[in-house]
């Protein structure tokens, strides 16, 4: 089943990729159709001969040793917003990438793609905020490129990074992984990053500080592998929110996962916001924040790794995996009822990272 | 003196990097701005502690192995041209900019910002020819990404690949091995790429077919470091042509060059187009050509081995190294006087790749 991702996609999606003749914001948003976009256009032709399912990062063996690769472009806008900017999202974004496979970031690349007419002092401080980063996370930027457009084809500056990690001997997160029973946990709560974005874009003040999430997860992810406790998989919870993530995996490991509402941790100024603004957190981008997959025994422990973390505010054990209804991510309300928590179609929140 | 390059590079520059308060073309143009950019900002903030000169791949070391590490954006206009298309460009770039280093490509990693409404059958002749390329050079495209911007905000698709290679024992590659006495030869005639950019940009028919020389140099490389002639430097043409090259590679070396003009290879349509448009081809783009730095009694074999290889037409060489004029290029012309060979101020094309 899980070989033939592309068929058994098609079965499920009643908006399939032939539909759309050109690109909408929705293909970048997390969701079905870029799902689609990448199920249907992109792995066919880049890993035919791949059974590993999509990751965060690649994993490939070079004389015994493991080398996680990833890459991430960055389009946020506003580039500068509470928490964070452009800079700090490019290095944690491929640092965390790198950590979900549970490697060590070693080294990362830059490249730049300017619009003509971009303040070079707005770049400064971009660049400046991009090495900080890297500082805290002691990963070096060794390698870069720069190109400039004529104005009015592009939006200031995009910023793509690439990133190499060695993932340690005996380190093994996969979504393969993944069984019926292991206890879902997330670091901590939902949707700071989205809503900071949005209250930048929308000019809307909350009552209390409304930071980004944005941070490194490599500290949090080297504790978690080193415990001893045998994580399962872990995903960074980007675009789509953690309903994204969550579809993906019940998906390629074939199970279905299951979560409690009550756990789910969100802060109460995100929750305002997702009311004001028609929001589900669940769905809302975080860039600080992962899913672990623990066998249940070990998720009391980890919770107290995540705990001790700085970066994680408020984690918890939302769910468990389960061995019916595969590929389905459901959720038990306040109320007692169960509902389906799916890919969403449609975009929620285009350029957030 | 190489330790220095920022100091010597403010002697040298009668228009430093902050009487520029925006973003000019210029700055990804390949030439003196741009050089300012990544000198005045970009290595300061991220390569600090490095002593080893810029070049197209970074080398890192993991146990003993030299892994080579690049990336590289792509925002050509148009997407498609005589000859190659952004596709065929993004993965020939990247494996060319490993290549340089003596490295043999091992995977290359693909992230696509597309602007809301490109068409998608474009996109999907961009990722079979990226597809066909990557097959053809026999690597594997093993991560991605996609990010959508808005309408406006972009021009149909901006790619970037980043790509890793390993370097053969014994290999070693660097313009600090550049000496005087080194004979300068390149892989083919200069300039087809940019004037089969130009010429679609302009509408321009020329007598004979003008096609991209677009191609991958791994295969000639390989070749190359396997003769077991001791090649010093290589280095591949794209951005700024021949002339940024050389000028990088004499101050990076503390060395002169002459060149002979008489020796330098240029095919007949593109001399022809060159005097039309009023460019010189030693400043004009290439994606299939590159310089190397051999030993004056290996010049003869690196000859022949270029010439066995299918993708060069017309190698030659073009000049040597001498200890006179450290970091200045000299050509001697057809008549017999010499001219210095510098980076251009200004822009001469933009977005050929």
């Amino acid at each position: 089943m899980k070989e033939k991702v592309g068929k058994e996609f098609a079965l499920h999606c009643p908006m399939p990729l032939g539909d759309h003749t050109t690109v909408q914001l929705a293909h970048g948003g997390g969701g079905r159709l870029m799902r689609g976009l990448i199920e249907g256009m992109f792995l066919p032709a880049f890993a035919a001969g791949s059974v590993s399912p999509p990751h965060d990062s690649a994993v490939i063996e070079l004389d015994g040793r493991r080398l996680a690769f990833t890459t991430d472009s960055f389009v946020v806008s506003p580039l500068f917003f509470p928490g964070g900017d452009i800079g700090k999202l490019a290095v944690y974004g491929t640092v965390n990438d790198l950590a979900m496979a549970g490697a060590k970031p070693l080294c990362l690349s830059a490249a730049f793609i300017l619009e003509e007419g971009f303040e070079m002092d707005q770049l400064r401080r971009v660049v400046a905020s991009m090495r900080q980063a890297a500082d805290e996370v002691g990963v070096q930027i060794v390698t870069g490129d720069t190109k400039v457009v004529d104005r009015g084809k592009g939006d200031g500056i995009y910023v793509n990074t690439a990133g190499i990690g060695v993932v340690p001997p005996g380190v093994n997160v996969s979504p393969t992984r993944v069984v019926a029973g292991d206890a879902v946990l997330v670091s901590g709560d939902l949707g700071r990053h989205g809503i900071a974005i949005m209250s930048v874009r929308e000019g809307l003040s909350f009552e209390g500080a409304l930071d980004s999430d944005c941070a490194s997860l490599a500290g949090l992810v080297e504790k978690l592998t080193q415990t001893g406790d045998d994580v399962h998989c872990l995903r960074d919870l980007t675009r789509g929110g953690l309903a994204a993530a969550l579809n993906e995996i019940a998906e390629h490991a074939a199970v279905g996962i299951e979560l409690e509402e009550s756990a789910v941790p969100v802060a109460a100024p995100v929750a305002g916001a997702c009311e004001l603004l028609g929001l589900d957190p669940l769905y809302v981008a975080n860039e600080g924040r992962l899913v672990a997959f623990v066998p249940a025994e070990a998720a009391e422990g980890v919770l107290e790794v995540m705990r001790a973390e700085a970066t994680a505010g408020q984690p918890a054990i939302i769910g468990t995996v389960t061995d019916e209804l595969p590929g389905v991510v459901q959720i038990r309300s306040l109320l007692g009822g169960s509902r389906i928590v799916d890919l969403l179609s449609g975009e929620q929140m285009p350029r957030i990272c």
